[in-house]
């Protein structure tokens, strides 16, 4: 699906889309955009260089091989191993400076699982990728709202012991440097929810909000991050409430995803920080029954080209 | 606070108000209308057949004496017993038909903690008021949105280990029922939300919602009640989502009271559900320091009221 998307976000351009490429078989593209009825003219492009001139008027793809055509919305596991590959092709150009950002569709993980990629999904193999001592840490932005779970892919009976005073920490400071150097948002407020009903109700719910979450948030105040917290995560997310600061960390998945959903379910962003380049991705998940029908919204990934792009430009800008 | 909100509330009456009483000492109300600059003249009533007559033009209180007179936002310790009491007052009152339905304005709990209560909240203590084989279910509704935790006021880690199906299955079982009986809705449609990232995502994200959550989905489904899931909790809310399904069983607080307070802060209704009589109370805490302010809203309070007399009359008409 996410082929989908990218081609109807290129039939929607305007003079202020950040141009991009992609990176793919360019017969496939051809039949996927003839499928879905977009008039979209391939430009197969040797380098990323070329792109920016074309993308008026044509598609730039960067060609790369797959073992076997696919049929919309069927991955075929043969095709895994050149998905990896494609991946790290296009770490691999970020970094050199080539192309000012990366945004990756959702890829479906069980076909990778079985060409042997080794990864929980694409921040964690982007990581990896960035070297042995990368922290990732997953941001979720949406326009009213940013929020950052601090536990992600775990079960909720794994999230208390999961959870330290310095797995916060470390989340907080990389979360507080991005929010400055992507964001531009020169003192980021922070607040931290806590983990427990009521944040706990001062210990009679739970004692991880006072002997966990709190002296992290010292911590951080003492550091200089404008951090507060543990609040209560119901009297959180209100318009009122949202005012009062620039990112929420939340202690597990659904404490943050599910108001960032509730209150923008299509327009969401998924970003990578502490990677050295930047990465963003759609929030949503690869919707591979949309595959081919040209049903699907293109809001995410709009939003996510266009986050990947401002962030670049800060970074650019910056140094 | 309470008291305030219910001056406002009998202040912007009209027509289509459902009359209603307070339990409460006519003197300290009497001194708190002139406080917050409320013209009422008050109707102290014998009866509750009273107040219907008296409501259009005065405020009808149903005198009930208190230790001594406390400051506003200041509730004093020596009062905790005469408020206990006005609770077990107020629900003998519905229980013998005198009144239609009871709304409860929040306490503040560690008053009377002190005075040797030992429920943790109104709920319960409602709950055991009712006789001992009651099982009450807390149910939030907002205009757009009503949901039930299965679990309530516990810490997060205890969650997974008290979440049984039993549980689920009692808690799904009274939530139809009212569904049905209190709001008219004849086939009333449940969705149960997964515990863990994802609903478990097939086990590898944790096994409680295959083994705890789908059995009593299962069960409910045989039992011709109209169950869904458990579904990820983070795709549940958005506006589309809710127009699948008229409630939402969620595993925990956090997880149904964040989009609830997010989409409705003010205007949420907490209604308790499984006791034999009707019972509604506005959907926010105590708010102390806002007593004696006249800034507290009414909005949850109103709710409350038209709420808990829609149910009243849903069950007059079917009995």
């Amino acid at each position: 699906m996410g082929l989908d998307l990218t081609l109807g976000l290129w039939a929607v351009r305007g003079p202020d889309t950040p141009p991009f490429f992609l990176i793919d078989d360019p017969a496939r593209v051809r039949a996927r955009a003839q499928q879905i009825g977009i008039a979209a003219d391939i430009a197969v492009i040797d380098t990323p260089a070329e792109a920016r001139p074309a993308f008026s008027s044509a598609f730039p793809v960067l060609a790369h091989g797959f073992a076997v055509d696919s049929v919309p919305g069927r991955p075929d596991p043969a095709n895994g191993p050149a998905t990896v590959d494609a991946i790290t092709r296009a770490v691999a150009l970020v970094r050199a400076g080539d192309a000012a950002a990366l945004v990756t569709n959702p890829i479906q993980k069980e076909t990778l699982y079985r060409a042997g990629f080794d990864y929980p999904g694409h921040t964690e193999y982007l990581a990896a990728l960035a070297g042995p001592d990368t922290v990732s840490v997953m941001l979720l932005a949406a326009p009213d709202l940013k929020v950052v779970p601090v536990t992600i892919h775990i079960p909720l009976a794994e999230v208390p012991r999961r959870l330290t005073t310095e797995l916060i920490l470390t989340t907080a400071r990389i979360t507080a440097a991005a929010m400055r150097r992507d964001f531009g948002i020169a003192n980021p407020r922070l607040a931290l929810a806590g983990l427990n009903p009521h944040a706990g109700e001062g210990g009679a719910l739970g004692r991880e909000d006072g002997d966990v979450i709190a002296p992290a948030v010292a911590t951080l105040r003492a550091e200089g991050i404008d951090a507060r917290g543990p609040l209560p995560a119901d009297t959180l997310f209100h318009a009122e409430a949202r005012t009062t600061y620039d990112v929420v960390l939340g202690m597990y998945h659904d404490q943050v995803l599910v108001p960032l959903k509730t209150l923008d379910f299509w327009g969401g962003v998924n970003v990578t920080l502490g990677l050295p380049f930047v990465r963003t991705s759609p929030d949503h998940g690869t919707a591979l029954d949309l595959a081919g029908t040209g049903r699907a919204r293109i809001d995410s990934l709009k939003a996510a080209v266009e986050m990947a792009d401002a962030m670049a430009r800060r970074r650019a800008a910056a140094s």
